[in-house]
């Protein structure tokens, strides 16, 4: 059938452009007679895949000198376990930030290696809301502070890099990474699986800064090093090879939309007209204050719930797939990453005012 | 150009078959509308495909019940940690063999967690041969006995499953499960990177014996506890959809081949002669005792390493690629794994003899 608009929250939707790349080399990358999948991880062929993606990240996200920018496997549950293994360096308390599910399992994670502070949370308004920064609990003994730059779940999203002192700024930008320009050298550590806007799933983007490099507990597994990780190039075991590759193409892609600057601005496209859309009709609600509804994932409900399934199954019929909620939240969720074309929000826009209209 | 034979020890050589139908439906899987990279791994589609790949490897490898089947990351680097923390239980010693370069990594990780008692070792032979089971020292106090099934740069392997009394048996297959039928039932945990028999790189397959389920130490990372990924279906973190989609494909075309005891007849042809034309030369030698060469990684070395340079490339120009030894042993090495054709290995003994001849 012909290509869907694929609203899933990741893995996700690929640039079109990517996927027919990746057909073409698929029995022979550029001549060498190989699969990029056959390719030892140590050979002269795939060395260049890998210096090239790691050079285009290092450029589209304007990563500074003095970090250091792994590709890791686990995604971010194991950074959840990563981060305290790897910077308390002796300290015992770190501070989190809890702004939905995915901030939850973080701290609940960290539980296991310290006691967590929390600085704030938006729990007891279900998560629609961000706690203003000027009012977070920062606890200066903390080894560091964490927090979610974007929730795929309950779809509330940062606008600005919180300022929090001294302590080391840790953030999980899973789901936004690459969707807005972001001052890098402002953080400690950035993690992000790359299912949402970076490629398939099975990589997770870690760029560390240099003086949190080093310090992990001993006992911690060396995959989980980011000390013997950063010495091996990311190599300590055998990388995820194709989707590094596919990562690669990926930001190459990106670069030819203009970069994150030019696909920052497409997105606050889509993201506006999507919530007009909703704001504006007298079936949908997206619960979330306006100032941190997220560009990324834009979840509404139906005034009645007995209509979710019709709604679902006549997207699908209209090629507009994966459109409900997390089973944790129900109702729908439109995930807009930056592979997802305009047209495709226009087209669920569409499909959205001809359901009202009909029902 | 050509498709070349590829002899690398892993990532490796694929089916043709297998990249041939990865490339028909990269952009729309069965009628879709998305690539398999794409889906949701909660959705019906990817399920379906999970479903089948997990109960073709059951098939294949005939795994009795009573065992998880697990698909993980980090490759066997992280087994080496994943295992102690896993089974150890409150006891304090594990037993391994060291027969070559990954028995020896799998023991320094497990060091960080328990005192290693050494049952055997070859590195006095320079890991050229394998102490025979009846003089291996078993400590009964030990948690379980580790050792490695086939040594990828050295090129030694068992032959038959080591018989270690009441121990739980745990077993490094990597870079030979599937090439050869093997009693699942004799063992407490096999676990494989899929890189060399069974698909691209960026899986692990863990095969786990419930007994051995749900003793993991506190403060194990969640994406480490077998069970908690027994549990979560091996998706506690996102998988690596695309990946397992590709050990699936790889699995279905072992199936077509007619399943491991007929690809096992064709490892024994291929092994034995290209053994037999090393043999049979006196330019070429491989150093591994008659009874414990490796079916699957046959190292040699060239009577006059002056030459290794120019045999490697003119090897490459005769579209055999890949051949050279691993860095730290030097020489040749040329990997046959299942999807390596009769024909490659036919053509690597025509240009080894005309080489010979001319040098």
């Amino acid at each position: 059938m012909a290509r869907v608009f694929n609203f899933s929250a990741g893995p996700s939707m690929l640039p079109e452009a990517v996927l027919q790349q990746a057909q073409r080399e698929m029995l022979d990358w550029q001549g060498s007679g190989m699969s990029v999948m056959e390719m030892s991880h140590r050979g002269k062929h795939f060395m260049a895949i890998a210096e090239q993606m790691k050079a285009d990240l290092i450029e589209l996200l304007a990563v500074p000198a003095g970090y250091q920018v792994l590709f890791l496997q686990g995604g971010a549950t194991a950074q959840f376990a990563m981060i305290p293994q790897n910077i308390l360096n002796g300290k015992t308390k770190a501070c989190y930030v809890n702004t939905g599910a995915w901030s939850t399992a973080a701290i609940k994670e960290a539980g296991k290696y310290c006691e967590v502070g929390l600085a704030a949370s938006s729990e007891a308004s279900s998560f629609t809301t961000i706690p203003a920064v000027a009012d977070w609990r920062i606890d200066t003994e903390a080894a560091y502070l964490h927090y979610t730059s974007n929730e795929t779940i309950h779809g509330v999203e940062f606008s600005d890099v919180p300022e929090v002192g001294g302590l080391p700024l840790v953030c999980d930008m899973s789901s936004n990474i690459l969707s807005r320009p972001v001052d890098v050298s402002r953080y400690g550590i950035i993690y992000a699986g790359t299912q949402k806007n970076m490629g398939p799933s099975g990589v997770t983007v870690v760029i560390v800064r240099d003086d949190l490099v080093g310090l992990e507990a001993k006992n911690t597994p060396a995959v989980f090093s980011y000390a013997q990780q950063a010495k091996a190039d990311s190599m300590l075991n055998t990388p995820a090879t194709y989707n590094w590759y596919l990562l690669g193409l990926t930001l190459q892609w990106l670069k030819g939309e203009g970069g994150v600057a030019a696909i920052e601005q497409r997105n606050i496209r889509k993201a506006q007209k999507l919530y007009d859309a909703i704001d504006n009709s007298s079936l949908y609600r997206n619960p979330v204050d306006k100032p941190f509804r997220s560009r990324m994932n834009v979840p509404f409900v139906l005034h009645d719930p007995a209509l979710d399934k019709e709604f679902l199954a006549l997207a699908e019929r209209s090629g507009l797939s994966t459109l409900a909620g997390h089973r944790s939240v129900g109702g729908m969720r439109a995930s807009i990453y930056n592979a997802m074309p305009e047209a495709g929000v226009d087209a669920l826009i569409a499909f959205m005012a001809e359901f009202e209209r009909t029902h």
